[in-house]
């Protein structure tokens, strides 16, 4: 490690990093295509999505039109595709009229034209297109009792896209005969194109008999019209889709490269633990907790000076009254965990810049921060029984605030640790 | 990895020999001090206390006498040190008369004279002697008060080395003038000597005020008379414990190497991950299936052939009826989460052979796991609701059974990722 870099900056150096590796107008312009001979036509959804158009605008030499539809709050001005604002996670009317007027643009376009589709997640609330025969209340009530059931992202999407005129490839059916290429930035485990934002332009593997199990599981109430309404997505190998291109442009996983390598420039040996760690975020801290501990006094997996990097998205049962995010409910833990260990710094953030509902990205720990609470009179394990990180960590001024960066590829842990004894283990 | 091993027997090698690394037959005789001029008194405490008695007896040179205490159900014929039999983890009168004799063997003992004191996991509770004014009924209301707090290990074994006569180097005391060594089997998360069965040789750095400090965060409902009787531990540079040798014989950490090196020689590259891993079992194994997951598609924190290792001790909330220890539960969750994925198996044991209350060390799975289980009609996610480990592998036919092995370096966790795809990510 070199002498002249402190653990806070050289953390916020690596969020950064891991930021930048995701942010539309770094990611999206190496992956676009050449100019097509005939039209091309910007289609998107996502919380990126708007960023990603006005990525596609700023370096598209020829003419360009097209829709694309973000969250609320999520647009930036483009010039010349439009972008709209919708509702995340449960769906409204103008995430389903962004979706008819996507499909109407696509619509009747030659095997000369071109599709760019530009997807990030949450996507899959925004491009809500019930298919006949369901309304869009219809959906928005099996959106919500599939959120509140316990359902996986990816149950969830597949009954989703079984009830869509626009997913499970459909879009891209649509398209057809024009070739697609669809940019993607990822926010799910595993990067699998057909689960981010549902796979508009993707084969989808799962089956009506698939949706209809997963409704079954969890006891959603479905009217009769909505089972009567799941059709078929489209499947692998369907000719409609040969002509479709897809290319992940920002990952978890890129993120955590970028990062590792301002690691490695700094002289310290990064660890990428996994791209996608889920878990309890107070327990997914106490295992960061054991395996820094275990570097710091047995050098492995790594010897000091070394820094633990995971992504993915923990979740916070929630029991008390407090405010913050899983990010700043995992620091709080990993502080209580580590009991002011000298040798170890962490920072840990949403690279969508929004931690939960509060204002920050995330939080920093150092040595210190027991100790500096102490002395402010905050208990550490009482914070954590109110999930209240976001208090917590305002009083110590150690929130870590980027504001919304208009990208998401989850979220980002990175754990410091320097040499300096094996004390504390 | 050589083409002749197949993951579960390499698996169940890797346990075998982290057992043996701990087994006291192996791990205490290179450590023993050369006979004294004098008189040897062999005592101790814990459930390895009487297998490590035996094992000093069967290589010693000369005249030999003593007492140990270990748990009902684990004391092994001796001939010339007596082993005796307590109740853990709430102390019970055999163990308090055992402690009373222990500290009359020790005392009266001249500077040429040698004690050797084997302390091993579960020593705290069979070591029960209470201090003056306290009775033995008030140690075990505090104790089962303590246990039901919320109180971490640490916390509860200040307030027992505080209400004791024998605990928190006051042992050693007793023997001095005479030279003591005392060879430690830990399974507590740092090896902290002072902590493994309450230090009775060791100086204990807490006080009277952090007892009382501990007795009032959990709201302890201590008579005055418990109180009064807090007295003070021996501390550290106490003159009186000048002639006290500590060894930490077996360890986590050295069972875990030992697993390695297994490994090592099988052509597997062994991630240490952590050997103090805690947390909720089932989201402990989350994040290892993230980092298992890691190593299959990105080759990280190491390319395949590769397993990931840990030691330490998760914890179960129990919601539902079933039956099963920790490690079935991590395991459980485990399978659920890797969800078949085709190059993963893993195993995961107490290292005393005893999963929580069962007859299980651990249990095994492989990449079939879920769907053998599935054409049983065994839901892996019910028996998990459940916490139905144990029936759930029972099942399945995939316990691991050792019978106790008389000793205890914690859980032992091995996940063992082959070459074979990126597929599962």
């Amino acid at each position: 490690m070199r002498e002249d870099i402190d653990p806070p900056a050289l953390l916020r150096a690596m969020f950064r990093a891991a930021i930048e590796a995701a942010l539309p107008a770094r990611c999206v312009p190496p992956h676009l295509p050449k100019r097509p001979r005939g039209r091309t036509i910007v289609v998107g959804a996502g919380k990126a999505a708007a960023a990603m158009a006005k990525a596609v605008e700023d370096v598209w030499e020829g003419p360009l039109a097209g829709l694309v539809v973000t969250r609320y709050g999520h647009a930036v001005p483009c010039r010349r595709i439009e972008a709209v604002e919708a509702a995340h996670p449960v769906p409204d009317a103008a995430g389903q009229a962004a979706a008819e007027n996507i499909l109407a643009a696509v619509k009747g376009l030659g095997p000369d034209d071109l599709v760019l589709c530009l997807i990030s997640g949450g996507g899959s609330a925004l491009l809500a297109l019930p298919a006949p025969g369901v309304t869009l209340d219809d959906k928005r009530a099996i959106s919500k009792a599939l959120l509140r059931s316990g359902a996986t992202i990816a149950e969830m999407n597949c009954v989703r896209k079984h009830l869509s005129a626009i997913k499970g490839g459909r879009l891209a059916v649509a398209a057809a005969p024009a070739r697609v290429v669809t940019l993607l930035i990822s926010d799910v485990p595993g990067d699998d194109p057909s689960v981010i934002a549902s796979g508009p332009t993707v084969a989808d593997p799962t089956t009506v008999d698939d949706a209809s199990a997963i409704l079954d599981k969890y006891r959603i109430d479905a009217p009769q019209a909505i089972r009567d309404a799941l059709s078929e997505t489209v499947k692998p190998g369907d000719p409609r889709l040969a002509r479709v291109d897809t290319i992940l442009v920002a990952t978890p996983q890129m993120a955590l490269e970028r990062a590792a390598a301002v690691a490695r420039a700094a002289g310290i040996t990064p660890v990428i633990l996994g791209n996608a760690i889920e878990g309890e975020a107070r327990d997914v801290a106490l295992v960061h907790a054991g395996i820094a501990r275990q570097i710091a006094v047995h050098g492995q997996p790594a010897p000091p000076p070394a820094v633990l990097l995971s992504g993915g998205e923990t979740t916070v049962t929630v029991q008390g009254p407090g405010r913050g995010g899983r990010n700043a409910e995992f620091l709080l833990a990993l502080a209580i965990a580590l009991d002011g260990h000298p040798c170890i710094h962490a920072l840990a953030a949403d690279t969508d810049g929004i931690d939960g509902t509060e204002d920050n990205a995330g939080a920093l720990i150092d040595p210190d921060t027991l100790a500096r609470a102490a002395a402010l009179g905050l208990d550490a394990k009482s914070h954590l029984a109110q999930n209240d990180g976001y208090g917590f960590f305002e009083a110590l001024e150690a929130l870590v605030m980027t504001g919304p960066t208009l990208t998401n590829v989850n979220d980002f842990r990175a754990i410091l640790v320097t040499p300096g004894g094996s004390d504390g283990a």
